[in-house]
Parts: structure tokens; sequence; C-alpha cells
């Protein structure tokens, strides 16, 4: 399991689309810029207790959908089985050059 | 583009778990199991009209789901990728046969 701040960064950046623009910016200010409840309570002029029970609220959603499109699961598979592949195929050496590049080009994908 | 079918086919595949289980009943009977909207009112005891307004509301709600989350358009690119990789892997012959039981695992986890 990753540490929480960690997940709700990945989770966040799977599912933001699915979430009302308020619920972005407070995710956004408080895991990606890592500004402090209060500042965003500051910032938006409601109470620090608004704030917190949107972002709790938000993080149960991104759960929620986590649990049922499984994004951030398949991507981590897929990131497992995308290093093994590189592994392998930089063993071909040039031969296995051109199939990399389609592998780096599916690794963007994500 | 996808023929309508076959794309609402797809987009119930990936979206199916966020909606209602209502949804999900018609859904399934109209598309996969060429249910006609008359035999799902009957089968429901509801009125043509309520079924098809149903059956438009979800395919719209699906529409929107992939607009947002992109899920069948990375799944297409991914699989045209992955393609051109097995074709890559299968002019290295035996030399490509690990890369090519990996790619295989990370196409079943679509």
């Amino acid at each position: 399991m990753l540490e929480k701040t960690t997940r709700m960064n990945y989770l966040f950046d799977f599912y933001q689309s699915l979430l009302t623009p308020k619920q972005r910016s407070y995710m956004s200010l408080y895991y990606l810029d890592d500004y402090s409840l209060g500042e965003i309570a500051e910032e938006f002029g409601v109470s620090r207790q608004a704030v917190y029970d949107n972002i709790k609220r938000t993080e149960a959603m991104l759960e929620e959908y986590e649990e049922k499109l499984l994004l951030l699961a398949k991507f981590q598979e897929r990131q497992r089985l995308i290093a093994e592949l590189k592994k392998e195929l930089s063993k071909s050496g040039h031969a296995g050059a051109e199939a990399l590049t389609i592998v780096e080009a599916i690794e963007k994908l994500e």
C-alpha cells in the first residue's frame, strides 16, 4: 500500500475530472501545493472545518471511484509489467530497440 | 469511430460499475442480450417510453464519463501499440518469446 499522500496524489490524478471545481481546488492546494487547511480556508473565505469536511468527503469519493474502476491498481500492475518488459528487451540489445520505442509509447499513455 | 452498438458495448464494459443497478439491467438486456424496448418494459412492468428514456440518459452518461476519463480512447490506442509491438517481437523469433509473454499479460489487464 502506498503512503497516504502519494496514494491521494495518484487517485486525484486519475479521477479529478469527476470532481466539482471546488473539490478540485481544495484537493489540488492541499495535496499538490501543500497548503494547510487554515490557508485554504482563508483563501476561500470559509471555515477551516468546512475545508476539512470537503477534503475528507472528496478523499472518500476518490476511494469509491477506485473501488469501482481500479484505474490506480491496473496502472501499478501495468507499470510493473512494463518495467519487466523493458528489462527483457534490453537483453536483446539492438534487436529490441524498435520494440522498446513502442513500449515507451505505451508507458506514456497512462 | 466505432459503430454505435459496438461503441456502447465498450463504454458499458468500461463504466458499468458507475451506473445504478436499474441502468445496468436495462443496458445489459438491450445491448448485450439484444432485447427490444418492449420486451424490457414487459420484464420490468414499466412503459416502453420509460425504458427508452432511461437508456437514452444512460447512453449520455456513458459518453460523459468517456469525455472525462477517456478509458475507451486510451484502450484503443494501447491495443494499437500492443499489436505493433507483437509484430515487432515476432520478427525476433525465439529471442522475443519471453517479451511476448509479458506483452500478453499487459493485454489481459485491460
